[in-house]
């Protein structure tokens, strides 16, 4: 998505150990404008895929699948980080390891929002080494639901994550994927 | 906002410990085009006002903000509930007791994203003894900016927290109060 690729570029920061910083617009500061017009184009993907919910992931996974959602018409269901006083009840629950954070989580998701019947689309920002899909990948498979796919704002190639939930079978559509960002020139695929 | 109130009487559950849950549209899934109804309201009280940024806290208060704020067509800036690696550089920063979760937090917001220019609407999910939302209020000040009110979705106007606000000379305005839940039975101001 061009548009995409032009705001990382004029924004984007790249940090020591691949770190990218988006927080001017994606994942502190959110340009809600530009995450609508990514939710339009998540929308022209999957449109057509009968999606029943959307399934991302706390905290910065939030704003993109509420503004894809919209396109929708269906319900975010958003896994959580650790197991909340007000969950109770049947959980689904997986451990993933934040490449960010260096920590690893209980991400969990209450069994009464995902069932059999759904078919799920999982919305996220960024997509590195794929722990965190395919835990939510994971949760989905627990409830007997379906995935469709994932659609990711940013997908760093070159942590081979999103390569490999792809040889897995599942569909994963990044809106910008980055090749390289070696010496801080960033280079999309 | 009456179809707020009845989302509340129908889905939410009362726990013991004065917990309301209402994970089955807004702080686990997300009913977003509830949401955005909401968003309309919170457009309608500070349409008027002037609103740079919308400010509000990971994780739940995510969404609520970024349906608001595609009506004002202003970003949203969410607080961090701890000191990501991400961030960097100059921070304002405040403790944070969290009532559900029962744990103190560093909250944070780069100093880019805040300046004295900014006139900052502050949204949030839920509101009860005031502590978030004074928090937030201390960080729009150590920024030197102006903080035109607030918007919540559900104040439990029994626990305090917005009459103490709200007699600092902070605007706050509340999609819906609930001023008693005692006993299961939901009764709101």
């Amino acid at each position: 998505m061009l548009l995409l690729e032009e705001k990382i570029r004029k924004e984007g920061q790249v940090l020591p150990g691949n770190i990218l910083k988006v927080g001017s617009f994606l994942n502190h500061q959110i340009d809600v404008d530009l995450l609508d017009k990514m939710g339009e184009e998540i929308h022209r993907l999957y449109g057509q895929s009968g999606v029943t919910k959307i399934l991302t992931i706390e905290a910065s996974g939030i704003a993109i699948a509420c503004m894809a959602a919209r396109h929708f018409g269906v319900p975010v269901v958003f896994a959580k980080k650790s197991q909340s006083r007000n969950i109770g009840g049947e959980v689904y629950s997986v451990k993933v390891e934040s490449f960010t954070h260096k920590k690893v989580y209980d991400v969990v998701v209450a069994g009464e929002f995902l069932s059999a019947e759904d078919r799920v689309l999982i919305v996220d920002d960024f997509l590195a080494n794929g722990k965190a899909l395919l835990g939510l990948v994971d949760l989905v498979r627990q409830a007997g639901a379906q995935v469709l796919g994932a659609a990711i704002a940013i997908e760093k190639g070159f942590q081979g994550g999103g390569d490999l939930v792809r040889s897995l079978g599942v569909r994963v559509e990044s809106l910008a994927i980055i090749e390289q960002m070696d010496g801080g020139e960033i280079r999309f695929r």
